[in-house]
């Protein structure tokens, strides 16, 4: 990854090779935690490197996994990973739905045992630019509770969509199906910040703008019911199907450390040209199009979702990462 | 379909007939307008009726096709609907896409120069029923402003999923991604109701909660750029990718003569057992542990996607359809 944050890369690297991952699978983890940062998500960077190694240390995550795939046909695969860290499993899972689709026009891997593995778009573009369009789904610990509810529930759950673009920026939506992500609630509570009106209620069910009490309590659905079965739809793909946990039995990584966490997710890929052999020339002409189109007051330029946050990668790329007090303290307890 | 509405039921077939569909074809198109009517979704049903009949008429959708089906690879096939009625070509690739998956596991099926099929969710039931998983998307006419834009481009391209319960009400999500159903505007503008608030605007860019003004105006997609991402990535999904149109080219099948819709259609169907043997346990594992969440005040059941719809054929089944007025007119200008 070309960042100016060569240092920092190499500190978290080096963490992760202490706490027993081998040289491979630390570059992994260490890549998707820089790129996190890089593009401005930062409840799921360095944020999380100690609860990583806090696991690592009390067995939860296995450090040295023996992951094992399972071929279900030419397109299809299964991959136990043996709770290996959820980056690792989910770059072998990404790498084998691109083989599949390159091979048969389609590609779907399911992954269980695996664990939280960042930011779904980010192995979106990895099935981006080998040429394919791609749905990722994943499961999260409880955060947000079904339509009717008192209770937290399903996970954030993304809903991932990456496709190329025929220009070198990808379309990649990547969007939570609560009204605020949770590791931004997180992040909020750690630096005490406020939140946002109406994106959670406490634990009595009251709305709150305070962090912490948000993370004790319940995260909104976007869009009430809608919203609540596009994640209950999330909870199914990537956990009842898949062999993962679900039902809200994914457990909370920073929390919970009475097993691992099990989290499943669903790996979809497939190629541009199955249908149409001028792809690229259509989805020019259709953001072409959606862009030109008259603005709200204030808006420069409609973006299409992956535009800003790969302006924020290549800018921030050229920055040194902001390193916050609480992490720095990480960072030096967990060099030692 | 049993229904206690075999006189309408006839009517419609034979109006279908009439307007030169063949006896099947016709019968396709009756049971699935009919369905709507039965599950309440009358945007969907009779209100249609005479479009489909002038759309006809002046050779914009194609009573007999000739349809074509590309087999792309075992799992994916491409149709070429030849401008037939939508129902009829979605009829023809949910079964393909059925075959399929129950060939390999996964199926894939994409259609273009279709039109308005009506409710995914009746596709999708097909799918479940033969104990398939389902996605489901469809563009249609502009109703929904991109983020940041002044003008409708975006159908309100439903997202729909499907999967077996282990018991007899099949998970049936089939959600709008505007905050209110073009059909239910166009019902309420028919018969001089208003629609809620924060769901639309004039064409002027104001809120209105009247129903017509509405109609000229812009729908807003949930979530904001959430859901203004979700519809693009339908947008791409059904159209950019199957041939279809997209971009905001599919046209108003009421107001606008000019030419054929050529509406793009993507299912994607595959096995529940690819990757666990006992996917029936557990979802009804699923379904019952959300099922028994505490509730908030008022609400007696947490209902799964697809629950109240299928409550409400069973119930509707047993009464006759309501004709209003405006269907009783078209019925009898369309019967002679």
């Amino acid at each position: 990854m070309k960042t100016k944050n060569k240092k920092i890369q190499k500190i978290v690297f080096e963490i992760f090779k202490k706490n027993k991952l081998s040289s491979k699978h630390a570059k992994i983890a260490t890549d998707a935690i820089i790129n996190a940062e890089l593009v401005g998500a930062y409840g799921h960077g360095l944020s999380r490197l100690k609860m990583y190694c806090d696991r690592i240390k009390k067995k939860l995550i296995n450090p040295r996994p023996n992951i094992k795939i399972k071929k279900i046909s030419q397109s299809i695969s299964h991959v136990d990973a043996n709770n290996s860290i959820g980056f690792v499993a989910a770059d072998i899972a990404i790498k084998i739905a691109i083989k599949n689709a390159k091979k048969t026009g389609i590609g779907m891997v399911a992954v269980k045992n695996s664990g939280h593995y960042g930011l779904s778009g980010y192995y979106a573009e990895q099935a981006v630019k080998k040429n394919l369009i791609t749905m990722i789904y994943t499961s999260a610990p409880p955060a947000v509770a079904p339509f009717g509810a008192l209770k937290s529930l399903f996970g954030t759950n993304p809903i991932c969509f990456g496709t190329p673009t025929g220009s070198k920026i990808p379309f990649i939506l990547d969007t939570s199906i609560s009204m605020i992500n949770r590791g931004k609630i997180r992040v909020a509570a750690r630096n005490n910040l406020k939140i946002p009106k109406d994106v959670a209620l406490d634990k009595f069910g009251k709305p709150t703008t305070d962090a912490k009490k948000a993370l004790e309590g319940v995260q909104l659905p976007i869009a009430g019911f809608r919203g609540s079965g596009l994640a209950w739809m999330v909870d199914i793909l990537s956990g009842v199907l898949t062999g993962g946990n679900h039902a809200g039995k994914v457990k909370d990584p920073f929390d919970d450390f009475s097993g691992p966490q099990n989290i499943g997710h669903l790996f979809i890929t497939f190629k541009t040209n199955l249908f149409v052999n001028n792809f690229n020339k259509r989805i020019k002409d259709n953001i072409r199009t959606i862009k030109r189109l008259p603005k709200i007051k204030g808006i420069k330029e409609i973006m299409y979702p992956g535009q800003n946050k790969y302006k924020r990668l290549k800018m921030n790329s050229k920055k040194d990462i902001n390193i916050t007090e609480i992490i720095k303290k990480d960072l030096e307890i967990l060099k030692n």
